[in-house]
Formats: structure tokens, C-alpha cells, sequence
């Protein structure tokens, strides 16, 4: 709450409220699913409805818990405006429809409503969480080491004519019994000629005797996602196969070795795609080499082509490059990788030499 | 998009930009991530980028399709700005994000940022999607009857010593083996005492050896959802447990009777809660008695007390009182019911008399 507070002071706003639930969560530990909670320079109030009484009380520490009968918003929204000192308070307008904003506005008095609640300009506790804290790193690293045993398990699993629904129906069945609480996005099973479609969700399509098969996807461990690819192979590869899945493994390690606090997002991306460039992949590679992970599958920085914007320490990240040859086969290898001061800890440390099943 | 045009005339309106992708699939076909669709008194045309050039040109019947760089929508504002006899663009307001509307506006020329675009003042779209013509019915009679085929299986499965997780794993496994594309919304397996929380997701929690448990479940098929709840009871119920039971069935039934072409929303969630109310349960129900489903696991209308909105011929709706006591046990029963003309189709057929494991 201290650093919220501290950016409320810079931003010349005296309140904030927060209705997106990964921030809430973030702020006050609350993890359901109706709830506001607004912050002020001196104090903190959750609101959320009957249903939550019990969960908010253990859940939610160092704000106050109000039980409302309506609308937990427009609640909050009335009672900023109570507080003593609150003349402006700062709304997120990426996680605001105009349509909440304007019932927001009738809960006001009619003198407030045109300029008491204000847009942020820039993403205030998204940007906090993109720095994760020791807690945060550990249950992000078991979360990714997780995604590691399931891989490990489907190893074991995988044979030509498996449906790549059944591949995925067997990879999120493990992930359940391991615990998880479920899958952080929907789980890629992309094989043969559909490898080359990036995000080619599991089909009735059957695994090939012959051919790629790209396997992307993550758990959700206590509220935090995981997220890793693995591409493997179905017999033996051809010369140009073995020699693209060779140029995005050296792209991914080379994005990886970039990694380090202070290193620009862009630079991280140009290391992977330098490498397919100048084998001649560099049109193939068709998305950035990754994104930011955490309490949501998809946060900022997003390490793109560039993007100046750069690491900090504990800050979790993907790396991930692919190429994608229609017609023909597709490859991607993905890793999560926290940054350090001086480099990157890789937290899913699953081989990624060309696996031949 | 008949309809569609119609309901633009009555608003006044010379077009409607639609992006809540629901909403674009139902207009369009098109069952792509990332689109925006205009829809004039004239034409129609969709907006998407490169990844989906294939998948549009498959997909998309009545509407032309246009492939872009950046983003999908401030195309489409651009586009709808510049067609002859377009004065005020319609949009959804409970879609859009504040930020979202900023960046619109930006996309359009200065004289046009003030007025052009107007939020509708009612669902548009929604409405219309809310009765499903022949070809929507199959499909949902398909998803609700492969959901009673996953209970039948689970009812093979269950066995008190299981984890909550377990059971949630196997009918979701099962759900992927045969066909469904996910599941509907995250599985609710809540047993003996945690079956008294209405939507208990499944924990680490063992079945016991006597209590009940509620098993409350969606699949996704060919786009639509199916939502069920079933609750039986591991070893024989108490009296009073029974008692409960046999109340939730007596109202689950009566709302179901209830249901017709022109009876107000209201009276058949007052249908289910007067029965349980003269059981001297009406406080332990303590949520609507419906709502409507489809593309979206939750759609109008909602089956609430007082509502006076009017179920229509070819709308689906989930009929589904509960009781729970806290810190004793809960009791759901959930059948999905197409409205006829002169009554209501139960889609899940499922039995609902009490099943002792």
C-alpha cells in the first residue's frame, strides 16, 4: 500500500479506486470475484458483497472491509467522496467500460460528477506488479517448475494418432491432480502442419508419424500463472527441420543470455531475432520474443521489436520465438525467466534439445 | 443483420460498431480473438489482422472483410466515418472500455470526436441473441445433452476418499474425450459442509463418507455453452437433509412448470421461492433463480424476484434454486429449458429424483 500511496501523492491525486480484480488482489489479498477497493493517502477500504463476509475477513489485510447490499462500486465511489480531503480520485480507464464509468457518476453528487473521478494516465498498480517480491517469486517458480513435471509427464504420453484433444485433455487432467487450479490460457496443441499456426488450440486433428508438434501452456498456481512451450519431434526430422528447430533454439538461448536488469525489452527481442534473421528465418518469426507474466497470463513489459521500456529485477518474462513456415511446420520454444541484477534466472529448466519420440 | 438494421432505424442511428466478440460472432460467423465489426443501413464489414486472414475469408457470410495492421476498431471508426449518410455511430457502452473510447475518438477527425459515436442506450445485439432460432437450439440441445452423458459417467466415479480436484479433473478430462471445447466456466465440486457455499470451486477437499455434494457444470460446443448442477449424497441423508432435498426438487420443478412464452422472469423465480418459503427455507435461497445462456455462460434474462422482463419462444434459461445452511450443506438442481410458445423443452433430461452413492 505504501508504494500505491506513494505514486497517488505524485500523480496530485488523493484517492484511487481499483475494480480490476488481479490489481485488488494484489493490493489487499482479497482473491473474489465482486469487489472495489479504494485507497486514499490515509487509509484503505474493501468493498464487496454478502456473499464474501467470511473470505474478506480472513482474506484481506491492511484495509478495512465494508459489506455492501448493491453494487461494491458505486459504493466506493460514494464513500471517496465522503472522505475528508479526497478532491480528485483517479480511475483506470482500461478496466472501466463507459458504461460503469457513467453509473459511477450517478452514485456522485450532481456537483462531483463532472470532474471528481479522474483517468489515470498511466497504469498505477499494474505497473507495481510487474516487479514481483520474494513471496511472489517463489510461488512463481513452483508454479513454473510444475508446468515442468506435466511436460515431463507428456513425454511419456505422447504417440502418433493421439487426437491433440486427448493430448490436452491429459495434460490439464495432470495439472489438476498436481493441484493446480487451472489453466492460465487455453492449452496449445498445435502437431504436424498445424504447428505453423502460433496459437492453434487443441483439435480433433490426429499427431502425425512424421512432424512437429508444439505444446504451449500454464497452470494456475495460488493466483499466479505459469507459462512454457516445448516443441518435439514424431520420427526423424528432415535436414530443414532439424536446421530451424537448431536457429530458434540459438535465438531463445541468445534472448535468454540478454536478459539482465536495465537491458531494454528491444534489445532482449532484436537477440532472438537477429539470430533467425541471419539464418533466413526472420520473416517466419511472426510475434514478439515475449511478455511479462504474473497474477495475469499476459502483464507488461512486452518484449517486442523496439521497445524501449526496460528490465528490472524481479520482473518475470517469457522468452519465447517461433517460426512459422504455412503449409509446412511451425516450431517455438518458450521458457519463464525471472530477471536478476546482473541476468536472468530461468525458472523452467526443462531440456531443449530436439526431443525425437 | 435484417434485424440488426432494423433495431439501427428505430435508434436513429446510421451505423453500429460492434467489438464484444459474442455479440460479432452471432452477426458474422467469425470466431476469431481479435475483430471489429461495422454494420450499416447498407452493408457491413469486418475488420481483423493478418493471423486471421484464412479463418475470415471461411468464416464471415454477409459482411465484407478487411485485413489491418493495427488495431481492428479504430479501422472500423475510421471506416464508418467516412460512408456516405453516416452521421452517429452506435456502441456498446458495457463493451467498451473509457480508454478504448479515447483511442476511437483519437482515430477519427477532429470535427467528428465529439458526437459521432453515441453509446446505445439498450443491448442491441444482446437482444437479439437472446432467442436462439433452430440451428442455435441444436447446437445447445447437443452441448446440454453431452453434459448429462458427463454426469451419467461421473456418477460411475464418484466415491467418497476422492479429492474435490479429482472429481473436477475427470469430468473435465472426459468433457475434452468427447469433443467439447472447454468447459463453461470453472466446475464447481463443493461437498459435505462445502457444499453450503453456492459457488464452491473445487478445492483439495476429500468427498466424505456421508454428506452431499453438488456438482455444477458447463461445456462449450460449437461456441455455445451448457450449464447443469446435480447434488447427490454419499451414505443416507438425515431427515432433514432429505427433507431440504426434496423442497429444492418440489421448487426446481415448479419454476420448470412455470416457464412459458410470456410469463414474467419474476414469476418463475417466484414459483421455485414460494415453495421453498412455505418449507421454511425461502432465507437459505439466496440467489435468482435463472438466467439465460447461450454464446455467454450468463445472458439476460436474469430469473429474479420482481423481474417483469418476458421469457420468449426460443430463449434458453437455467432453472436453478438452492438452499444452503452454513456450516450444515447445500443443495443445488440445475436443468437448462428452452421456452416454447406454450411451456418450456427441458434440455438436460438428466434424473433429479435423490441419487444415494
Amino acid at each position: 500500500m505504501g508504494a500505491v500511496r506513494r505514486r497517488l501523492t505524485r500523480s496530485g491525486l488523493s484517492g484511487l479506486l481499483v475494480t480490476h480484480l488481479p490489481d485488488l488482489r494484489y493490493l489487499s489479498g482479497f482473491t473474489g470475484s465482486s469487489a472495489a477497493l479504494v485507497v486514499t493517502r490515509r487509509s484503505a477500504r474493501l468493498f464487496t458483497d454478502g456473499r464474501y463476509t467470511a473470505q474478506a475477513a480472513e482474506e484481506v489485510k491492511a484495509s478495512s472491509v465494508e459489506i455492501v447490499s448493491g453494487g461494491p462500486a458505486p459504493a466506493a465511489v460514494q464513500w471517496l467522496a465522503a472522505q475528508v480531503g479526497v478532491e480528485f480520485a483517479g480511475f483506470d480507464p482500461a478496466w472501466t467500460t463507459v458504461a460503469e464509468l457513467a453509473r459511477w457518476k450517478q452514485a456522485l453528487p450532481a456537483r462531483l460528477r463532472r470532474n471528481f473521478l479522474t483517468p489515470i494516465a498511466a497504469p498505477l498498480v499494474e505497473t507495481l506488479r510487474l516487479v514481483k517480491d520474494e513471496d511472489e517469486l517463489r510461488i512463481m517458480a513452483d508454479a513454473a517448475l510444475m508446468g515442468c513435471r506435466l511436460f515431463d509427464h507428456m513425454l511419456g504420453f505422447l504417440r502418433p494418432g493421439l487426437m491433440e484433444n486427448e493430448v490436452a485433455a491429459e495434460l490439464e487432467h495432470q495439472a489438476r491432480l498436481q493441484g493446480a487450479q487451472g489453466m492460465s490460457f487455453d492449452t496449445i496443441v498445435a502437431s504436424g502442419i498445424r504447428s505453423s499456426l502460433p496459437h492453434g488450440r487443441a483439435t480433433t486433428a490426429r499427431l502425425p508419424r512424421r512432424g512437429f508438434l508444439t505444446l504451449d501452456f500454464g497452470i494456475i498456481h495460488d493466483g499466479y500463472c505459469s507459462d512454457m512451450t516445448r516443441t518435439v519431434y514424431f520420427g526423424t526430422p528432415k535436414p530443414k527441420e532439424r536446421r530451424a528447430y537448431q536457429s530458434v533454439l540459438e535465438a531463445q538461448e541468445a534472448a535468454v543470455a540478454a536478459v539482465s536488469a536495465g537491458v531494454s525489452c528491444g534489445d532482449v527481442d532484436e537477440a532472438a531475432r537477429s539470430v533467425l534473421r541471419n539464418a533466413g528465418l526472420g520473416d517466419a518469426f511472426t510475434h514478439s520474443t515475449g511478455h511479462g507474466v504474473g497474477l495475469e497470463i499476459h502483464e507488461a513489459p512486452r518484449l517486442g521489436a523496439g521497445q524501449t521500456s526496460r528490465l528490472q529485477a524481479g520482473m518475470v518474462v517469457t522468452i519465447e520465438p517461433g517460426v512459422y513456415l504455412a503449409g509446412e511446420f511451425g516450431i517455438r520454444i518458450e521458457d519463464m525467466v525471472a530477471v536478476t541484477r546482473d541476468g536472468g534466472w530461468v525458472l523452467t529448466p526443462t531440456p531443449k534439445a530436439l526431443i525425437e519420440l
